[in-house]
């Protein structure tokens, strides 16, 4: 787009000489994520405040330029893509810890925080903010708490939402909200630190965080065990709850994912249909107790080569394992598709077993893996732009993969976000009438349609 | 209000004979709720079904007529009082339980249904639905999710909204709603799940509920302990999350509530400044070691007449007098007013302390006790309306908890919703531009006003 120059020197001023780009070279590093699709913007502000964000956004409001929030680039849905132009806030220069507060057990953060900066910086001293994703090392509280991360600890903690209590942000025309605290409970209006949670960047743009944070579990113990049958993890996973267990995590891969990892690692996996793992924390007796009880569910179920990590060392070994299927499928190379699919837990494995018969028919590469104790499902599809037979084949099943799992009564994304991958199936999932009441919340912060603008709602690729 | 006769006419056509009601006498039976305020609807109907709901919200949309959803009736906020007349929906048709489904762990019910016969018709299966407000044997769950209610196990276990993955309402218009689902994971467009959860029927009316089942615990242990020093209790609870625990519940007496009990239960307790209680739950040998370390802390910070519970017939009695805390005080006759104020956990002791200051200075009567594990607090001041200055005193000292809350970062409600007695303090815990945000989600959702008028936002008593 076409920004007046006076504008540009505006901008300039605001956010100080070194933070402010608009050289191609520069915004090619702020111009794609995860999804390795890749759109300019025309600027590029690094702010350091809360104060130069709310300028920078009412002037932008005024002349009418898209801004598009940016944290670690991680994202799989394509959140903080400019795919409007105009201008990426970046929060690279908002870094700061402001609080860690070990009486209330909250910390105050700025968006720009590195996950893994924060975990370290509070298990120095006892603390535990559960929400971590894989993306842990790049991405950012600020696009965790925009995109509404999960990770793998989800099944017994929840996910980002349930660890935010209060939020500072900036509206679209530059006001600057002040919502929720320190509180654990708080029913004063309408929830709106949970809607801004998970709402993509496109209602506010969130400057502070405040999180709620819990005692380090004691300890923990994991888990590995690997299936023939796939239809087996479902059963698996009921007798473990019915146990009276509420699992950390129940981790799944599928086989072509676990072959993927064994050429990636260079390791030898058993040869199975599916590989479960199973970690528990908290309390040291509860612990040993619940993984005896989970060791005697792999035997029931019919499980093999399963076993409890002797020590912390073998315990990262089987995370290591899970943790690289996707860097290993992407090893794989080719052109791939990803989803994040959600269906009520007990019908996983059924659907991954649909999903592969799915795939047989269309003649595409399929794995899958993720969270089985949410019933969230991470699938790749590997195809070949260069042949058209394979590319439309590969989006027939893309699209298939969604419409099983709404026939299922599951979801679009549990944990990625809708973005630009998965806006065009919305309507799949959502009817006319939710839809328009998601506009319509839309238009009540941003009634100009400036905010991350092209996410969620009708996004056309255009590339 | 003035209703057309045909009006009329078409509301019983659509409600049936039985379900329809516009004498004086059945009306007194809907016109009131726990904070003993008295409004009059002018028709109260009893449908039986979603389908009939959206008939009546459509008929009363076209025909301008206020609509107030209605439950057990229990609320402390007043929730379901129709302050400005119109037409009151009564659940009382809808108790169904549609669906308990323990292999994805859920359940569907109808809002009518009690709290109480969920948790037993669950309990039967072993499974475990926490949210359980102390109102369980006549607050329906259609009220607790309008409300978000609390609970004692909040600590744990988090508040009603986290258990609702799914609902069906409809909106003023009539339009029927379907958002979520059995997903434990979902972030499809913004969170609307969560956004009528705790929006006090004001933005559309619930008419199904799906939410998420745990496995029943399989142990419990409490315990009880006094102190003479309030202001200990802050870091007793400290204490306790240092060492490791997240404990169940951590709830909390003051004297005046201690005396109210006794005289009410016939029972003599410990002299002391306050009481703390503390429940754990889960593995057997988790609850066991747990208590110990309990006891010990109950021991480091001085506390009196400390004891685990030797069995869960002792755990009830512990139990019995923490719950009996507000009929004890109600017993206590004179006129009263309620509020359910919080703090950041830490803040609560000293908070409790300064309140007792304030009424002393207010020559007012003041008890107060709650949840100090989530810092949510319900204080009662005792007062006489015949005496003029009294009902002076004990307005200003209302708002003086309210204000004296809200300068430590806290809120104005924890669980009981600013309904009408809290609505005049909005505006000391939001500003302006975030008050103008809720109004605008208001107006996206009921654009006439017609939907539970008069609550959260400028309530003016016109009693």
């Amino acid at each position: 787009m076409v920004i007046k120059s006076e504008v540009l020197q505006k901008l300039k001023n605001i956010a100080g000489d070194g933070n402010f780009f608009t050289d191609k070279e520069t915004l090619q590093h702020f111009n794609y994520d995860a999804t390795e699709r890749r759109y300019m913007p025309d600027v590029v502000v690094t702010p350091k405040s809360t104060e130069e964000i709310s300028k920078i956004m009412e002037l932008c409001y005024q002349e009418n330029i898209p801004i598009t929030p940016q944290g670690g680039k991680t994202g799989l849905s394509g959140g903080c893509l400019p795919v409007k132009g105009g201008v990426i806030i970046s929060f690279k220069n908002m870094k700061n810890i402001l609080e860690i507060d070990d009486k209330n057990y909250t910390a105050t953060v700025e968006p720009g925080v590195v996950a893994a900066d924060f975990q370290k910086a509070i298990r120095d001293k006892g603390l535990f903010f559960p929400p971590d994703p894989s993306s842990t090392v790049e991405s950012t509280l600020g696009g965790n708490v925009a995109e509404n991360a999960g990770y793998t600890r989800a099944v017994k903690y929840g996910v980002t939402k349930d660890y935010i209590l209060g939020l500072e942000a900036v509206l679209p025309n530059g006001k600057v909200i002040h919502l929720g605290g320190k509180n654990i409970k708080d029913v004063t209006g309408y929830d709106l630190v949970r809607l801004l949670v998970g709402s993509e960047g496109t209602l506010a743009v969130i400057t502070k965080i405040i999180v709620k944070l819990l005692p380090l579990p004691e300890s923990r113990r994991t888990l590995i065990g690997y299936f023939d049958d796939m239809t087996i993890g479902a059963d698996f996973v009921v007798e473990i709850f019915k146990s009276g267990i509420i699992p950390t995590a129940i981790e799944f891969m599928d086989r072509m994912t676990m072959k993927a990892v064994e050429s990636y690692l260079n390791v030898e996996l058993p040869e199975a249909e599916a590989m479960i793992l199973v970690e528990v924390d908290g309390n040291k007796f509860a612990v040993d107790d619940e993984a005896e009880k989970i060791l005697k569910i792999y035997e029931k179920t019919g499980a093999k080569d399963f076993r409890l990590a002797i020590d912390q060392k073998e315990a990262d070994k089987f995370w290591i394992i899970r943790r690289e299927s996707l860097p290993s499928l992407k090893a794989k190379g080719g052109d791939q598709l990803e989803a994040d699919i959600v269906v009520p837990r007990y019908f996983l494995p059924a659907y991954v077993k649909n999903i592969h018969k799915l795939a047989d028919e269309y003649k595409c590469q399929v794995a899958a893996y993720g969270h089985a104790g949410d019933g969230n499902l991470h699938i790749t599809i590997i195809y070949h732009k260069s042949s058209f037979q394979d590319l439309v084949n590969a989006n027939e099943l893309f699209a298939r993969f969604y419409e099983e799992a709404i026939k299922l009564g599951g979801s679009l994304s549990g944990e990625h976000g809708i973005g630009i991958t998965a806006a065009p199936y919305l309507k799949m999932q959502l009817g006319e009438t939710e839809i328009e009441l998601l506009r319509s919340i839309k238009k009540a912060f941003d009634p100009k349609g400036l905010l991350n603008p092209g996410k969620i709602f009708d996004f056309k690729d255009e590339e």
